[in-house]
């Protein structure tokens, strides 16, 4: 009999989800649900660890990411989507792991130095986002995760996890805590942004939301960056670096059309709009199913919130079990 | 109208109580009591910070410590007792607090600077040990404490709690959380340990315990440290320095008779025997009552524990309360 593998996975409710998300995790845990016991979380607690003084940003978008994973085809008979925040047993199941995990074994860790990095910190880095690889193991050992679909610059967060778990099993004398491993992206996944940089991200202003309008669609792919020195239709253009190409050859099911304007491009005589133009219809009948089902969600926002805190239910079931197991192996089961 | 102060203290749940505790807080905390609001908290997972191997030893304590509270007056009906490990909000606020608080706020610390010296850490320092001037603001601020018994060495955490109180009701815009003043202790307040060093501590193994049987006492009593020099009974002995008085000073309510003792034994002619042999009496009939009441409970754990858990359930209520207005102010309040 085969095992079936629990993945935990989520997100910060820190805006609305992009293209970059779903090429490079929602399509996926789309397909992982039919495969798998499958989690999201919603981290607002997370969140908040460098958001502390914006609650009501991340309060907003808790919504806005539910809506976003429902649009996109995640289903919560399948999916169980639930707000970390709304699970006590992760706060608790935190402040006993912080006890398993020294200061300088956090300081060494190689995601959270460089993320200290890039949100500029300084000295004045916060408690709880130094402490966030414990708050994760928690997360994913509150539901018995043992896959979690991760970037390769997030395997330090897995290791973290698994030290805890080994050290909690030994300490306690247990078997109760399950090791993880880690669901690496397949290559290539990464969508870039629009104006050419590596990555889509909110903060970089260079993404398109799943959400957006058709006419801020027809905009964006209009201003996407392509190659800077085909500046008239008949020269030879570049395809390497080349935006709308990426996203073509990601988005478009046609890949002989895709490789026949490949080579038209290259040769001279296809210009930017007519391309674009081209990518604006494949964007858009992908995107316009996804923009149409969350419209009808937006009209509905309290049944939306209602999946959400059903999910919720249903992950508490599972991490009260777990921590109450957790306790009985720390001699803390007193009634 | 004036407003009643509630007091938040408590003890670590790692051994029995003995003497030194009775003289520096227990004493005290009977006659609080009577006039404020008071929690007594039993601290298991503060407990677990540095214990984490060994939650056999906690887990024990816990009901030892309680039956030590019960036995020198502290009424349920005063005083609520609870455990800290069953209130899930001090968790779920101590992950919240972590994020108002920098790495280097809580390396410069002055408390947890010692502390981790005294304790050995070296480069080991657990991360729930670092942080846990945080989960203690969780756990005065969970009851609402405004009014907190310690030493002066542990002002910088009374300092610690406040800012945490400050920076949240500044970023949420609120009121909820209130500042606390510590409540010092009078001065003279510390009993020395029986070989004569300042403290009496369980891990320096000088120390009386509130449970000693007769026996135990009266073998303690006669190897107490009194004045090296006096050898022979008629030669003059010191005071100063000399456990003997100093225990007399707090524990005979006779002042006339231990002054009539002092300069009989400064003279010459008061031997060391029979000086011990009277302390033996004063003690004894100070804990006799004491171990008779523990002797009663130690028949009946079962209900020493419902009278923790009871507590601990009128602590949950208050610390419910607080949670929920918490959450509120930081839009978390999805329901």
């Amino acid at each position: 009999m085969e095992i079936k593998e629990t993945i935990l996975t989520g997100d910060r409710p820190t805006g609305k989800l992009h293209l970059g998300h779903y090429v490079g995790s929602l399509k996926n845990r789309v397909e992982l649900q039919d495969k798998y016991k499958q989690f999201v979380m919603i981290a607002d607690a997370q969140a908040l660890t460098d958001n502390a003084e914006n609650p009501e940003k991340v309060r907003e978008n808790v919504l806005e990411v539910a809506m976003d994973y429902l649009a996109v085809g995640l289903d919560p008979k399948k999916t169980t989507i639930f707000i970390q925040s709304m699970v006590p047993e992760i706060a608790e199941l935190t402040v006993f792991y912080l006890n398993l995990v020294t200061v300088n074994r956090l300081s060494r860790n190689p995601t959270v130095k460089t993320e200290i990095q890039q949100k500029g910190f300084g000295q004045s880095v916060p408690a709880g986002f130094f402490v966030y690889p414990v708050s994760q193991a928690a997360d994913i050992t509150c539901v018995q995760g043992t896959l979690v679909p991760v970037g390769e610059d997030q395997l330090p967060m897995i290791e973290q996890t698994n030290e805890i778990v080994r050290s909690f099993n030994r300490i306690y004398k247990t078997d109760i805590l399950k090791e993880c491993k880690a669901l690496l992206p397949k290559i290539g996944g990464r969508l870039p942004g629009i104006d050419g940089q590596a990555k889509m991200s909110k903060s970089l202003g260079n993404a398109i939301y799943l959400s957006d309008p058709e006419d801020v669609l027809l905009q964006k792919v209009m201003k996407m960056y392509t190659d800077p020195n085909h500046l008239r239709v008949d020269d030879p253009g570049q395809i390497e670096g080349n935006v709308v190409f990426s996203y073509l050859d990601i988005f478009d099911g046609d890949k002989e059309k895709v490789e026949e304007l490949k080579a038209h491009y290259q040769k001279g005589g296809l210009g930017d709009v007519k391309l674009k133009k081209y990518l604006f219809e494949v964007l858009n009948n992908f995107l316009k199913p996804i923009r149409e089902k969350r419209k009808e969600l937006e009209k509905n926002p309290q049944e939306v919130m209602k999946i959400v805190l059903d999910g919720t239910e249903k992950a508490r079931e599972v991490a009260k079990e777990v921590y109450s197991k957790v306790r009985k192996a720390m001699c803390l089961d007193y009634k």
